[in-house]
């Protein structure tokens, strides 16, 4: 039941008004499998320049991530710094140099071809493409993209949505992708154009999994204190995913759980730097706050529920 | 189980993207006992001008909510004029005509001071505080604010808050209030100064209901036509207020179902003009709404779900 990871493997300066940090890991492979680890093995795929700390790499290997398809280029590490507003609903990119991952082919090694569970993350769609066409027969493909891609490499996503079962963005791709301002016309848009999964990330206001069957909607974690909240979402991807390798099965039921999951690690994610509330983040508390989920939604309607 | 609610009758004008209406029927008071006489009877205290056309509340009367407490004034009826964003997410006030509402003074009927559930729609606190002089024992209070009364009236809404029961805000009338972003503070910032329950209502994001004991989340009803968000809230405040007021009870179980009927009221109020959706919505309608609800946020963990 091995899961494959592609995405970026980077360094962020990050400022939001809580602090500051300076070429912290990051990056969407990244955070995708510090969260993923927790639950599940995983393989990565991606690159580094040969400035990379890869030894601060080192504790996701020990818990199972396998960093077989982590090549090392020669030149500089991708890198992005941001500074956060205020309220940490927005945040501007202050420098993106691509360095060694504007060459970026992903070449997945022949023991990663067989993997079952694939999560493409944010790159540029004809890479996505490209790793399908390095997988055999995977059971399951989530890819993640952006604005820019939806802008500049529409049509190559959308050859790519075609070869994907689920599709995970946020409420404003969506939209965007879809051109229409409502969330259920563009997940309607979206799914009839290949995907028969669709998760679309709210942010602080949850998240929305649709499928053929049914519409779930999981609130967003309430914290007092967000500290960063860059990877949170690749971080909901890393625990819906592992939970969805760790089932095995793709019910309606099994999907809703992982959604838990994923909204579970996004929650931790974002309280604190970087990857740094994953090292020591245990299994105890994650299914704390899946239980506390659960709570927070629950209800009953009346037996007799004549009006 | 006595429900009363004050507060204004209006005339709405509105455009959205979607069509124009002309001195429909609007007002907080008259949304409200639009919803909530679907499920309790109501007693409904507000004044209209000389030129309102109060025959057309006829058919609230007829279905219950007692009209003894509407007061008729010379002059003009409060109207409202307001147009819609393309996206329906903001809108602009063109035009807000107080007319006879600028002298309301809410009289309670005799009969009706001994009402156990109260309402205090979106008016000047020193009028919701007036309320409350003139009723005898209510056993629940829940009242609504707006931003006008928090910039200007604070202290005075800062007296009432710790005489009611049940605040029920929007999320950035919540964050004005408590003075932080962050709605968790915010919440227990309010909650730390007088009512024991709090509902911050999100509209498409849906709804949150602090108690003591547990924080719930409601979703946003997932629509794929929304025609006019006037008078969401107030459809909301009915729902939720008619349901508490039917289990005459106030357990965390009762009050979350109570959110849950108060977000199938508001789901319909959006789908037509004015109050128009509610004459001839059926019991099955709104039961079935509310399943829909559970079947969107249900979910099970894992009997065993050791990570």
């Amino acid at each position: 039941m091995s899961l494959l990871v592609v995405g970026s493997v980077a360094l962020d300066t990050v400022e939001t008004p809580f602090g500051r940090a300076d070429d912290a890991l990051g990056g969407s492979a990244t955070f995708f499998s510090a969260a993923a680890s927790l639950l599940h093995p995983v393989q990565l795929v991606g690159v580094v320049g040969d400035d990379y700390p890869t030894a601060s790499l080192d504790f996701l290997a020990e818990r199972g991530v396998d960093l077989a398809g982590l090549e090392t280029a020669a030149g500089e590490s991708f890198r992005w710094s941001g500074v956060y507003s205020y309220d940490l609903n927005s945040r501007e990119t202050l420098e993106t140099r691509l360095g060694v991952f504007a060459d970026f082919s992903p070449k997945i090694p022949e023991q990663f071809r067989d993997a079952e569970w694939v999560f493409l993350g944010n790159i540029d769609p004809e890479l996505q493409i490209n790793v399908l066409d390095q997988v055999h027969k995977p059971r399951f493909v989530a890819c993640d993209t952006m604005n820019l891609w939806i802008e500049i490499k529409r049509s190559r996503l959308m050859d790519l949505l075609k070869r994907v079962d689920l599709l995970m963005v946020n409420d404003s791709e969506a939209r965007q992708l879809a051109g229409t301002h409502n969330l259920s016309k563009a997940a309607r848009w979206i799914m009839d154009r290949g995907p028969r999964y669709l998760i679309i990330k709210k942010g602080e206001h949850g998240a929305i999994l649709f499928t053929p069957q049914s519409t779930f909607f999981a609130p967003g974690y309430p914290l007092e204190e967000v500290f960063d909240p860059t990877g949170a979402g690749d971080a909901f991807a890393g625990g819906f995913m592992a939970h969805v390798a760790k089932c095995g099965t793709l019910d309606d039921a099994d999907l809703r759980r992982a959604v838990v999951y994923g909204s579970v690690l996004g929650s931790f994610a974002v309280e604190a730097f970087s990857i740094e509330r994953f090292k020591d983040l245990t299994a105890d508390e994650i299914e704390e706050r899946a239980r506390h989920f659960r709570d927070m939604t629950m209800f009953e309607l009346a037996v007799d529920a004549s009006v």
